[in-house]
């Protein structure tokens, strides 16, 4: 079954127009959930998100947040969904082709649930990865359906055997193309600040609260390519990535190689926090 | 009638699955061609840009040029549109949502007709213009359906009662939200040079045609805002504005505020060439 707005249909009948502005601007944006045993991780959090980005385009949610809420967690139910993902988006909907808002828009917001699996062999293993321009717009804090700069990094990353596209502006490493990015160094750990050229990750924010309860020092601070290189440990975040381990960065071993002792407390007190989310929700 | 792929269908057939990678990606790219008495204008032109923008992404089209040409030609006659636009765009299709290229991808085209007139009022009378930042992605040759920087610059332009949005990067300008953008100074034309930071517009090609026609010196530099305020004439240009005068730029006029003679050579050379091409067709 399927979100669309706050109905639920079947799967063969979620189709939209050509002239959706979803379909010729890219023109919404969009959010991706975890669900773990049945309930949502920090829905809240990502839902706050979800307004936020619509609301820089100007896109007015056709639904309450808790509307919405209710609607999420409906379709969660109607896919007997356990553990996975929900996916949901929201377009400026169909009006006659025209860069301006149109006057009176439609927005269309379509939900879907998904089955991936945690990626838990490559959180163990770590993960390979490259670094590339980031050649996005300047609203990245905007999750926006506009990721064709996202696709075409990935897409380099998986030619080159890698996971994930670390992107630079002139050398100032901003994130990955679907993920945020830290490295530690001497202990402390380092991520590039909020504002227009990164996503505000709510993995991101868990994970910067799991430092706090670590004593692990945070620098909120753009670095170069260099200190990525030099870095003893580096990792990238997101929702469905948690925290995945990088160990090699454009063929040079990140640290001894091998996964460091502080990425893995980090896995494992976000894998305690799931269990508590668990196990408040038995 | 839609083109939709090979086939002509009926415009309420023409829906999209929702993960078809145009809706959650923005993953496609586009044309917007002119149909003059029932002739499309520098259609071979319009296809190699189309051809590229889809290479430059990774999608091959599903179908040659010459077939999407007679294609097209089917359309416009399926709707006998004698005078009006043909769009079409292509997306990577239907794929279950992951960034990198699905291993087999299924892409879908689409194209219909519009009839909006000739904006000949505008073009007489010339057209406000607002400067604003160029924050879209640094591939603005690929004409693709990332498109929300510029719909954004152009809703803040008709938001001031302005046509088109002028963009510059750090001062340097680059081109109209929708259209590029060429100054006159002393009897020289200058505009934007190719690149990554413009489109490579049809109609572009066609006023450095008619430039040389007029024995106008062009340069093909990129020039500052404090240039653009003080250019003699001042115009943009594309598929559906044509030869389009801007006269007046963030409250200030350009040159002595109504239309220059150089803009009005080229505005008339431009529509004999089009008298031309319809001749061509009798």
């Amino acid at each position: 079954m399927i979100l669309f707005n706050d109905q639920l249909i079947q799967r063969e009948e979620a189709r939209v127009d050509i002239e959706d502005r979803g379909y010729q601007f890219g023109d919404g944006v969009y959010e991706v959930v975890s669900v773990y045993e049945g309930k949502i991780f920090r829905l809240e959090e990502h839902l706050q998100r979800f307004q936020y980005s619509a609301g820089q385009i100007g896109i007015e949610l056709p639904m309450s947040l808790d509307v919405l809420t209710t609607n999420l967690n409906k379709l969660l139910e109607a896919n007997q969904l356990v553990n996975g993902q929900i996916y949901f988006q929201v377009t400026r909907g169909y009006a006659p082709r025209n860069h301006p808002f149109p006057a009176r828009p439609n927005p269309v917001l379509t939900g879907y649930v998904t089955r991936k699996p945690r990626p838990l062999e490559l959180m163990q293993t770590g993960v390979k990865a490259i670094t590339l321009d980031d050649i996005r717009w300047l609203r990245c804090d905007i999750k926006s359906l506009n990721l064709l700069g996202s696709v075409l990094a990935k897409q380099k990353a998986v030619e080159q055997g890698a996971f994930e596209a670390l992107l630079h502006r002139n050398g100032i490493v901003t994130e990955g193309s679907s993920t945020n990015l830290f490295i530690i160094k001497d202990g402390k750990m380092q991520t590039h600040p909020l504002g227009n050229l990164i996503l505000g990750g709510i993995t991101r924010i868990v994970i910067l609260e799991l430092a706090e309860q670590l004593n692990m020092p945070v620098i909120e601070e753009s670095f170069n390519l260099q200190e990525l290189y030099a870095a003893d440990e580096v990792f990238v975040s997101s929702t469905t990535s948690e925290v995945m381990p990088i160990i090699l960065i454009d063929g040079k071993q990140v640290g001894s190689g091998s996964v460091g002792p502080l990425t893995r407390k980090l896995q494992k007190l976000l894998e305690e926090m799931v269990f508590a989310h668990q196990e408040k929700v038995q």
